[in-house]
């Protein structure tokens, strides 16, 4: 068998430089008064300055531990879907979307792009689809990330399978392309971002998924559910005695064509838990390298997010990593399979 | 090595009869004008049925499975604190703690009570400080459940770490009892209630305990995280890189003498992860029987709750299994301890 090409498919721009905080806390100033606010062609980031944050941060990460291709999207706590209205997200989406598409087409080899939505809280999801649009044709991204909670952490908007959000789906479906299921920033002070209010929002779309019958609805629709899955593989025994209680059928066949898993789990038994529990075919490859846990573990010696050691040491057959690093992503990522075809790969 | 007395620290009253869902619909239809709802004095409940409604189930259970003491609190889902004003929360509270110490009465080698609390939503947590004296003087209570957010779902209180909730704290230090932080029903209808609102809440009780000083304020206080503490352990590695990157001390020190988690996971690998990443000193034993989950595992043919088999089949020692049946128990809830060596145990 040959050696796979490890796909990491949770990779967010948490390095572009520093002009993109600087344009976006200007707009964040001025909400009220947005003709005061820096216009987006203020925002000046020139190919060398986008070359110089990848090539000295993910890129020399990706060479060291091994991974060759990432599915890289805006940073995930800087979408803050909660501030302002759907015109800063908007513009805030496609600045940022931009910038990923200017990465992956600086490093074709290394980066392709999947999208943030400009949502915003209490507007009709429907509204995203032009900027989804745009990111498909024209910048070639492979998938999106769609925040169940932009309110940041008050949990305002109806669960994932209401019907306002089927506009969403049916592009998704019409492009063959997956969501990650990925809220930002919260803004309530019960929440730690990436400590409580992530994993929460995993296990949150999950049971939301599994309490519905969505993917009835829209039988090819894919969720990538990162972080592990939250709490979900560790309870696996919780949520299939729940769905035999409301006479759902049994998890493989209710949800698991449907959903699946990144391996953002940043310790060795974590990872063995999920290998173990979820079926190989759900579970992909993932770091979100430079992101949340950026520290070398004092117990092992290496980054916590070093996600591909773990897997390397789990017990998992070749044909079981070569599914979890490539064969997956590209189930997954119709569009991203296409593009490597292309190329050959 | 003596056999452990096993005691399940977690157990509610799922089972009480019929007349006090009854009272409670009474109370709720009446919110608005409780002079026409039912008094405290019209819910009458004979020994007769409290024997009844524990005989057949929760006592059969713990023959059947082996255990031989429970920790017993009112219904967790019927706390609803967020029905109603203080008044209706203290009544409630104060009807369902009573019924727990009647069953603790009735059969007083295989229950022992814990109380639920008074909380309402945006009301003073010291409030609830007459009840829990009351639960513990003169019902002989040996620890309290903690709800971190009365709103049900809409998390509008301040973190557990917030002065607004020491007065609890003081009165837990002062009388040596232990709080399980547990939420109830959720309100929300992005959260399903045991399938992620219980176990998001026990993930954010934890980070908020984290991202805090807490425990140097209040050194002796101690909190048990229930349904094995969230996503917690599963994600271990995660939160020992956060503290680091917070500066915080190592988790073992820094939390792990404040804090512990029952085994309320269902199904064997996520004992295995728990009982192998977490220290002993911090696994409490616990079923949560007649609860969320409630049927039989096709893939074992025993009940997903019925936790003392997994903790038999993990790898542990007997006196790590001694420890987590009985010892730790008596560690954490002191008064339980004391109860139980004043009857020569």
């Amino acid at each position: 068998m040959r050696q796979p090409l490890v796909i990491d498919c949770h990779g967010h721009y948490t390095t572009a430089p520093k002009a993109l905080e600087e344009w976006r806390n200007g707009q964040v100033a001025n909400l009220n008064t947005p003709d005061l606010g820096p216009r987006v062609s203020d925002l000046r980031i020139s190919d060398d300055e986008l070359r110089e944050s990848i090539e000295a941060n993910q890129l020399r990460l990706m060479r060291e531990r091994g991974s060759d291709l990432t599915i890289f999207s805006p940073r995930a706590s800087f979408m803050a879907h909660h501030i302002g209205n759907f015109e800063t997200s908007a513009t805030w989406a496609a600045i940022c979307n931009e910038l990923c598409y200017r990465v992956s087409q600086l490093f074709p080899d290394n980066f392709i792009g999947a999208a943030m939505l400009p949502q915003s809280p209490g507007v009709d999801p429907a509204s995203c689809i032009p900027e989804l649009e745009r990111c498909v044709k024209e910048y070639g991204m492979v998938g999106i990330n769609l925040n169940p909670d932009p309110s940041g952490g008050h949990w305002t908007s109806p669960p994932l399978s209401s019907r306002s959000w089927y506009p969403i789906y049916e592009k998704m479906v019409e492009y063959d392309i997956p969501a990650m299921i990925h809220v930002s920033t919260s803004c309530n002070p019960c929440f730690h971002t990436t400590g409580s209010h992530y994993l929460n929002a995993d296990t949150t779309a999950f049971m939301q998924c599994l309490t519905s019958d969505l993917f009835k609805d829209f039988p090819t629709l894919k969720f990538l559910i990162p972080h592990g899955g939250g709490a979900v593989p560790y309870h696996w025994g919780r949520f299939r005695g729940l769905a035999q209680e409301m006479k759902k059928p049994l998890l493989q066949d209710h949800l698991l064509n449907n959903i699946f898993f990144d391996t953002c789990v940043y310790h060795q038994p974590g990872i063995d838990l999920l290998t173990k529990v979820i079926p190989t075919k759900n579970v992909l490859f993932a770091s979100e390298m430079i992101g949340a846990v950026r520290g070398i573990d004092p117990e092992t010696g290496h980054y916590y997010d070093d996600t591909r050691r773990y897997i390397q040491a789990a017990a998992l057959s070749d044909e079981d990593r070569f599914q979890i690093f490539e064969g997956n992503a590209r189930h997954v990522y119709p569009r991203l399979d296409a593009a490597l075809k292309q190329k050959g790969l």
